[in-house]
């Protein structure tokens, strides 16, 4: 019975390891910034055990690969993929393990002699996490036509070598152009990079859509003036524009409560003395929601303080966006049916929107997508104690399992589960 | 009669005019740090001016210099006195407009044969600004005895030479021991250094004394997390405790009014970045106040209001006191000589303390001391655009003339005023 197919989660845990010897920084995580000797390697990897399971590989301009799994009618893929590149101070499950989820899924399924009537598609997206090349997620937005595939080519990182070139160095420069891939679904299990299963104590993510994001940078301009000799009433201090602003986006927060998040990262002060009325402050806005609508008002509520804050202090104000991404819903169907084969395996579930970027929101809009996603110890990513529990991952993977069973639709079993 | 006697504005102006060209840089303004080749040169011309006076010089342990006009009786004198050192980008009036007008005093009475009942001594002390070797006030300090003299003779300045060797190699390293000046009262006027009297129009500050100084540093202590994975409810945000101070920093200068002053010159967040929830904050508080009581009850209200956001936020504080100086009043009786001199020569008056520290504040513990305020141009001072108008400095330097013959007692005259 394919509803009782489950991972094999020593194999999994094996590949998640040894790709993570790939790059390995001491103390843990690795470092596989995008199109580098260490990426390539990784990539090397991967594609080596797909051709080992049986997968045949695709390779597009951008240097996306996914490899494909026959079904046993003429239709679009379910699609199981992320990435395997990594910030500089990377762990080890950040997007691999959406990839070699994808791997196990496969090597069950051979193993079990199942055919689908759809064919089943794992693939690896270039460039996910922008730490070295600017836009993230930029292999899978090419190749569903988000960001244009010349532009991207062009792109100047952060050692001042361009994304065409490297492609080119590494050997990845494929010939599927941006729109050969279009599956029937989307599916990817990532690690949750916050702190909120396992604050609850939940297994199981049901990823309901990505946040929206909105970054803006205030700049104030007041006079410099001597912190003894100059009366309140006579300053035009910067910094206490900037310290209300700040406080304004908290209370935004605590008045719209969750999922609504802000955050003020910078805040810089000119010229930075103690006893110097600061002339100049600089600082940003991190405000986040699923809902767009709401994240606009969040937006002109604080423009419209920031404003008023700058205006009663005689200072000049500039506002200037740096990010807007509008939220992406996934699909209601996918969600649902993640929810319920957790709660059917028996785990605890959470519907959660996501609070960082993934490739799937790529996919969303041209097929029905969802995520699932497992906890991470302490909240932390993008950092080298990134720690996922096996046993967490054995759930994810197998709910995973069970939902690209359940879309791809069995045929027929060769035999029993082995 | 010596009551008409007036200061002569072209030779006072001249005097700052050639003292501005020495260290004079491009645009205006001027370059003397303490003990540096151009200090010394300005004490050339400074104690060649003295003699031509027919002063009788003295020099101290720590290089200030003061030169004596006899007295009739063998009585302390009446101190006119400031600085001739300025920052690194200093004005032409700050310190020198006290030490020039009390010149000025000599040259005038001079001219008029005036006798006077107490000596009249004009000086300058040594290293006021504190811009090349800290503590500022270091000389005036040194010689009224709240400074250490061994302790001050080798303290390294940001060049890395000592004030000792620096005293030596430029010659003004002199024999007069600590405590060997004692003058019947002291008498400082200087630039108001802020925007109050100009703002108010108003042509002679009686200064009452000189504010308390408070600076605390305040650093504060939370975790790093992702700005869009992590609810608000499990933040530990030192970026929004830090804004919080500071907002109530500002709410206490306003709920004291007054000359209760705040300023929040410096903050500064880690890692800095607009996508991490800052993990530290550090930020100084400079509060201001003429009444003690008042500063310690804002010091109190501060840490207090500290503590709790820290608590609130589940984030760690540490304060840290970087200065503290009580405030100095000045001498009823000389403020009001003051007040009403400026009165009785037809300026308008205003009784206000000093935001900044001053040289006179040394001399208040030990003699009836008072300054006299003329405005600043937009506030400014410690600017190569620092400026008072001609007429502004007249109306000063002829009260301060008034004020000083007041306290040194008239005996005779020889002749009409010249």
């Amino acid at each position: 019975m394919s509803g009782n197919l489950r991972i094999d989660l020593d194999r999994l845990m094996g590949r998640i390891f040894r790709l993570g010897e790939i790059g390995a920084l001491p103390g843990g995580g690795v470092k596989r910034l995008a199109l580098t000797d260490e990426d390539k390697a990784g990539r090397d990897q991967v594609t080596g055990w797909m051709r080992g399971l049986g997968l045949t590989l695709t390779t597009d301009c951008i240097g996306n690969v996914w490899g494909v799994r026959e079904g046993a009618e003429a239709l679009p893929p379910v699609m199981i993929g992320s990435h395997i590149d990594s910030v500089a101070t990377g762990g080890l499950y950040d997007g691999t393990l959406g990839v070699l989820t994808g791997l196990e899924v496969v090597a069950r399924l051979n193993e079990a002699g199942i055919r689908t009537r759809h064919p089943i598609a794992v693939g690896f997206f270039t460039n996910e996490e922008g730490a070295r090349f600017a836009p993230d997620m930029m292999g899978s937005g090419v190749n569903q036509g988000a960001l244009d595939l010349a532009e991207m080519l062009t792109t100047v990182g952060i050692d001042g070598r361009t994304v065409g070139d490297e492609l080119d160095r590494i050997g990845y420069q494929g010939e599927a152009a941006p729109g050969t891939l279009r599956p029937a679904c989307f599916l990817e299990i990532h690690v949750e990079q916050g702190p909120v299963l396992e604050e609850e104590g939940v297994e199981i993510g049901a990823v309901t859509g990505v946040q929206g994001i909105s970054w803006t940078e205030f700049t104030v301009s007041g006079v410099s003036n001597h912190a003894g000799t100059t009366p309140m009433r006579l300053r035009h201090d910067a910094g206490i524009v900037a310290a209300r602003i700040a406080t304004e986006a908290r209370a935004i927060a605590d008045d719209l409560g969750p999922p609504q998040v802000a955050t003020v990262g910078v805040i810089e002060l000119g010229p930075g003395l103690v006893n110097v009325v600061p002339e100049a402050a600089r600082l940003t806005v991190d405000l986040r929601n699923t809902d767009d609508a709401v994240l606009q008002g969040a937006e002109a509520r604080l423009a419209a303080a920031a404003e008023r804050f700058a205006a009663a202090e005689g200072c000049g104000l500039e506002a200037r966006t740096l990010a807007r991404f509008a939220p992406v819903p996934f699909d209601g169907d996918t969600v649902d049916l993640i929810a319920r084969t957790a709660e059917a395996l028996g785990h605890s579930l959470k519907r959660m929107p996501s609070g960082a970027g993934h490739d799937a929101q790529m996919f969303a809009p041209n097929c029905p997508t969802a995520m699932v996603f497992v906890p991470s110890k302490d909240g932390l990513s993008h950092n080298i104690k990134e720690h996922t529990d096996p046993e967490q991952i054995r759930a994810g993977a197998d709910v995973l399992l069970q939902v690209a069973l359940a879309r791809a639709g069995v045929i027929e079993t060769a035999g029993g589960t082995p």
